[in-house]
């Protein structure tokens, strides 16, 4: 399984990935599910994959080699807009499925899904998630964050945290504590933690980090969010007991 | 979909269901999924339950139908370890879906699972979880809580704080805060929530409260965690970012 997340507010883009791959129990591996395009001052668009990871690293290859081809609909950097990216990245999937996609079923889910998110020059940052039927939908400041693969644990403290005013550096902390959430409940999702912090119109990848288990921030941060959890629910009124004090019987 | 929940710590029991169920989106209905069984002075046996509704009404309304027949291993009254109970709740599901699983396939999955808590004089209190194979675990002190149905959006904040020793209306307050991870998270959970607080050696269903959307103290506890998560994050260090105050390169 993998964990990805993508947040979209007015501050910027946070899109982060887990690292760990799986074939059964009996084969995990470490990969980068994180994928960057980087044109200087014009384009920064980043993929973050899910799914089967033949499928995956297929597009992501595709996509990289169409690079600089000129190849209208197909190279990214000839694209103007993240809407016609996300398009671009449906369409290779397509093809990838297309090709392999009846071979590998008898042995498991070929599917694959993405979350695309970036800026183009003369646009805002933009965030979508493509899924495995190519067609894809776009964050916007009603639903902020996109999330694919192992979702679920990580949702709770976004639907509580995230809003339009969120900073960036907010935003990224409240990553690290949904990915944090995921990997403790969940063993198929696994550090390190690739994050790019996006700041609009610097069309950098300057603010990408690698989180590993023993980063010192990331464990501070986990042990603090840990701390002031505990202590947030202890102050807390306790539910009205009928019988709490009662002795016991015997 | 349902949430149910059972927490078992020395200081006692809590087992907790939400009350949605539905076919299809256009048919969603509020009903009790917590059934009691108390016998005073000698025993308390509470069976929460999720899954297919008609494979659990029918189970719960046959266990209930056994009560002071003196069947042997079938008349709960008459069973002497909490660990009988849970098999006889799954014998009951083997014969419910022996004879309806096949029909009912065609349609939808007939499968469904339990949450048995409770303690029979001369036992502590034990928890246990009904798989539909009719087979079950117990919970542990290494793993105090069991959930079914919709789990994974209330499972981190469990997995942060739930303790040896943890007191029963700080568990009560968990299992309050996990329902509503669960439900702002989830639309096919809902309330109200159904909560038995049990206090061992009580044999009795004195602590049960049921918390509508609108409970005052279940409004309240839900706005301050809310308001202390937020202080805690806010509070939290910002991770370090190369180019946060970079100014836009236009």
């Amino acid at each position: 399984m993998t964990y990805c997340l993508g947040i979209s507010i007015p501050a910027g883009l946070v899109i982060a990935s887990d690292s760990r791959t799986n074939a059964g129990i009996d084969q995990i591996a470490t990969v980068r599910k994180l994928a960057l395009f980087e044109k200087p001052d014009t384009m920064m668009i980043a993929v973050a994959s899910a799914g089967n990871f033949a499928t995956t690293q297929s597009v992501v290859t595709i996509l990289r080699q169409n690079l600089d081809t000129g190849l209208a609909g197909r190279d990214l950097f000839t694209i103007g807009t993240m809407f016609e990216v996300a398009q671009t990245v449906g369409a290779v999937l397509r093809e990838v499925l297309a090709r392999d996609a009846e071979f590998v079923r008898p042995f498991g889910d070929p599917g694959a899904t993405f979350l695309v998110g970036g800026q183009i020059k003369g646009e805002r940052t933009r965030l979508f998630q493509i899924y495995t039927a190519g067609n894809f939908v776009e964050a916007t400041p009603r639903a902020p964050f996109l999330q694919i693969g192992e979702t679920k644990y990580g949702k709770p403290i976004l639907d509580r945290t995230i809003r339009d005013e969120t900073t960036l550096g907010e935003a990224a902390k409240l990553a690290l504590l949904s990915f944090d959430a995921t990997i403790r409940s969940n063993l198929s999702v696994g550090p390190p933690i690739d994050m790019l912090c996006y700041v609009p119109d610097s069309f950098s990848t300057a603010n990408l980090s690698k989180y590993t288990e023993g980063n010192p921030f990331w464990a501070g941060l986990r042990h603090s969010y840990g701390q002031g959890l505990l202590d947030v629910v202890h102050n807390l009124p306790e539910p009205p007991l009928a019988n709490r004090d009662r002795p016991p019987r015997e």
